[in-house]
C-alpha cells in the first residue's frame, strides 16, 4: 500500500510514533537492544544506547554520584560521595572527576597501576570506604594495552558489600546510600576479550560503535538493573528515561551488528594478533635493526590486549633526542627519549598512521600520563608510541614499519650528530 | 603510496590524531563547521557539533545555569540563577527545567502563550528579573508550528541588558553574573524560516539533523563567543572544550550538506508549502466533507510554520467520541473530543502516518500540554492530530488524506451510535 508520510515535525520513521513508520523503527531498536543483551548475557532492558563511549562513561559515574547526592540530600546526610579508581582511566574518566573534585561534589581516589601497567586488587579493596558509592577501573588500556583483573575487583566488591553488618545498610554511619556499584569501560577491550557481564561481575559497562568496526556517534551502557543512575541530559523519556533524544536507529542496528560480527571473529583475530603483535615485538627488542638505541616496551607483556604494542625509544649516547639548536632553547622538554611526535610525523610521512597516545588528549602537547604512571623513574616520557593493530594488519605490515622505523632511526642519528 | 593503518585503538580517522587520515579528518570538520558558520552568519568557532537537538538544548540551558552557579559560589553569592521560558517548549527544554527546579538549582518562570499559541514579548520583559542569566523561547513550536517573536524578544534583552546601572554589573544588588543570554530551540525554523543569528540577536540556537533530511545523530549549538559556558559532559578537549567525544565526522558532514541544502530550496518550499497548508486548512474548515464534525484549527493562522496543520475534531451532538461501554468505565476521560490515537490509528490503516503529540513524549499517555496551553477552557484536549507536511508532499496526498479523514469520521459515526 501506498504511504503517505504526513510526520516531517518528527524524524522520519521516530521510534516514539504509533504509526507503522514508527513501530517497524521501534521493533528494530528493541531486536537490536536484545541481540546486545544476549551478547553481553544481560537483560535487553540493561542496555542503555547513547552517543559515544565518553558519553556512556559520563553516564555512568555522573549517573551514579548525582543519584549518591540526592539520596544524601533527602536524608539530609553530609558524606560526599567517594569512588575508587585508577591514574590509568581514560580522559572521558578521569576529566569526570576532576570536574567532580573541583565542585566539591564527589572524593577521588586514584589506585596507582604498578610499573606493568596492571592495578594490584589488594590497593583497590584498601581504597573502599564507607562513603563508596563506585569503583571505576577499565577493562584494557587504550594506550598501553594492559588488561586489568576486573573479575577480581568485581570478587573484592562483592565481598566488601557483603562485609557491611547488615550488608547494604540503609542510611547509617555516614553511608552514602545503599550500594557500591563496579563500572567498566570496555571499550577498548570489547573486540578481544570476554564480555559477559554476570562473567566480568560488573554492574556498569561501557562500550561503543567505531572501536568496533561499527559506526560512530554511538555508544552503550549495560547498567544491572539494581543500579540506581540519575540521567545527564533530560527530555523525552526514551532509554528508560536515562537517554533523552530520539533513538539514532541506524547506528544502534549499526553497532548490534558490529558487535555480532566481533564476537564471531573474536577467537581466530585474537590468536592472529597474539602472534603477529609478539613478532613486532621481539622485532623491536631483539633486532639489530635498532642497534643505535634502546627500545622500552611500556605495559605487561601477557596480560595485554593482542592489537597493542607501545614502546619508548631511548637513543644511545651517540644520539641526540633533538637538534642542537634546541638544546640551549630552555623549554624544560627532556631529551633522553625521542620525542614522539616527531616519530610520529616520520612514520606518517612513509605511509604509516601511529598515535603518540591517546587522541582524546593530543591536541594537548606533553607527555602521556599513561607512561608517567608506569615510569614514574623517567624524568620525561614524552617519547612513547602506540602500534595498535587491526582486522587489516598483515605480517608485511609489520616488516614494513620495521624497516621504515630502522630508516628513521638511522636519519635522525645523522640530523641529531 | 599505500598507508598501513596502526591506529585502530584509536578510531579510523580520529580527527585529534597527527597523522595524514586525522589531519585530513580535522580538515573536513572544520570546513563544515565554516560551511555552518557562514549560513549563520556567525563565526567558525561559535558552533558546537553535538549529538542530537536534545543534547544542545540540555548542553545551552545547563551549561549557562552551571556556569552561573559556579561564579556565584565563588563569589559566595546565594541567588538561584532565574530563567525565563515559555509553557509550549519541547520536552528536552521542559525537562531541563523541571529537573533544576527539583534540584533547587534554578527557577524558572514559564510565560503562557496566548490562545494563539504565540508568546507576548511585553510578558517576557515582565518576568525579567536581576537574577536572570537565561532567557529561552523556541523559535518555532513543534506541535501546532506557531512562530515565536524572536527578534522582538532579542530587542527586550538588549535593552535590559542596557537599563542595567552600570550595565552588565559585576556581582551585586543580587545579580548572579555579567549577563543574561538567549536562547532560542529553532529545530523545527531551521527548514523554514531566516536562521542568520545575529539578525535574530540569539545568543545561542539550537539545531540538529534529523529535522532537515540531514543524518541522524548530530545537532549542533550556535554559542555566540561572549556566552559562558560550562559542559555538561567530560574527557578530551573536543569543540573547544564545550562537547567531549570523538567527532562524528560523517553526520557533521551530513549535516552541514543538508543546511545547505535546505538554504537553497528554502524559499520556493515556503511558499509552496504554504499553498498547500492553507488550501488544506480551508478544506477541514470549509468542506462538506465534515459536516458531522467542528473543525478547530490549532494555532494561529498565519505566523506558523509552512508545513503544519494541526486539528483537533469536535464531534456534533450526534457522535459520540467513544464507545458506550466505555462511557461508564470512569477512566475519567472527557470525552468532548474525538481521541487522537484513535484518528492516528485509522488514518495510519489507510496508509498516512500522522502524530498526536509530539512523538518526544507520546508514551505518556494523556492530553498535549502545548494544546492543553492555548486551550485551557477546553476540559479536555485529547484530540489534536499533527499533519506535518515535507518536501515529498503533493496536493494530490492532503486531497487522499481529506477522503481518508471524511470516511474515519463517517465510520466513527456509525460506530459510536
Amino acid at each position: 500500500m501506498k504511504r503517505i508520510f504526513l510526520d516531517y515535525a518528527s524524524s522520519y520513521a521516530n521510534p516514539s510514533a504509533i504509526h507503522k513508520e514508527g513501530v517497524l523503527a521501534r521493533r528494530k531498536i528493541e531486536k537490536a537492544r536484545e541481540g546486545i543483551a544476549r551478547i553481553l548475557g544481560a537483560q535487553s532492558d540493561e542496555i542503555i544506547f547513547t552517543s559515544s563511549g565518553t558519553e556512556s562513561n559520563n553516564l555512568a559515574i555522573l549517573g551514579v554520584v548525582n543519584q549518591a547526592r540526592q539520596v544524601n540530600q533527602a536524608r539530609q546526610v553530609n558524606t560526599v560521595p567517594h569512588i575508587v579508581t585508577t591514574n590509568i582511566e581514560h580522559p572521558s574518566v578521569l576529566e569526570v572527576y576532576k570536574y567532580l573534585e573541583k565542585t566539591g561534589q564527589a572524593e577521588v581516589t586514584y589506585v596507582p597501576v604498578e610499573p606493568n601497567g596492571i592495578v594490584d586488587p589488594k590497593k583497590i579493596k584498601e581504597a573502599l570506604r564507607l562513603n563508596t558509592v563506585l569503583v571505576s577501573v577499565m577493562y584494557a588500556n587504550n594506550e598501553i594495552g594492559t588488561i586489568q583483573p576486573i573479575t577480581e575487583i568485581a570478587k573484592i566488591i562483592r565481598n566488601f558489600r557483603k562485609s557491611l553488618t547488615p550488608p547494604n545498610p540503609p542510611l547509617t554511619k555516614g553511608r552514602a546510600q545503599g550500594g557500591v556499584y563496579f563500572h567498566t569501560d570496555a571499550c577498548q577491550a570489547v573486540n578481544y576479550l570476554p564480555i559477559n557481564v554476570s562473567k566480568l561481575g560488573v554492574d556498569l559497562m561501557t562500550f561503543n560503535g567505531s572501536k568496533i568496526y561499527g559506526p560512530k556517534g554511538v555508544g552503550a551502557l549495560y547498567k544491572k538493573r539494581i543500579v540506581p543512575l540519575e540521567p545527564i541530559m533530560h527530555g523525552g523519556g526514551q532509554e528508560f528515561g536515562l537517554r533523552p533524544g530520539t533513538e539514532n536507529l541506524p547506528a544502534i542496528v549499526g553497532l548490534t551488528r558490529a558487535l555480532e560480527i566481533t564476537e564471531k571473529m573474536k577467537e581466530k583475530e585474537v590468536k592472529r594478533l597474539t602472534k603477529l603483535r609478539d613478532y613486532f615485538i621481539s622485532q623491536l627488542v631483539h633486532s639489530n635493526i635498532l642497534t643505535n638505541v634502546r627500545m622500552l616496551i611500556n605495559g605487561d607483556l601477557t596480560s595485554r590486549l593482542p592489537n597493542n604494542v607501545n614502546i619508548s625509544i631511548v637513543p644511545m649516547d651517540n644520539i641526540r633526542a633533538a637538534p642542537r639548536s634546541e638544546q640551549s632553547s630552555g623549554t624544560g622538554v627532556d631529551q633522553s627519549l625521542i620525542e614522539s611526535e616527531l616519530l610520529v610525523l616520520e612514520l606518517d610521512a612513509r605511509g604509516i598512521a601511529v598515535s603518540s597516545k591517546s587522541a582524546c588528549k593530543s591536541e594537548e602537547i606533553g607527555e602521556s600520563y599513561v607512561i608517567k604512571a608506569i615510569r614514574p623513574e623517567a624524568s620525561s616520557v614524552a617519547g612513547s608510541i602506540r602500534f595498535s593493530l587491526g582486522r587489516n594488519t598483515k605480517k608485511e605490515d609489520i616488516d614494513y614499519v620495521l624497516r621504515s622505523l630502522k630508516h628513521i632511526l638511522e636519519k635522525l642519528k645523522r640530523w641529531y650528530n
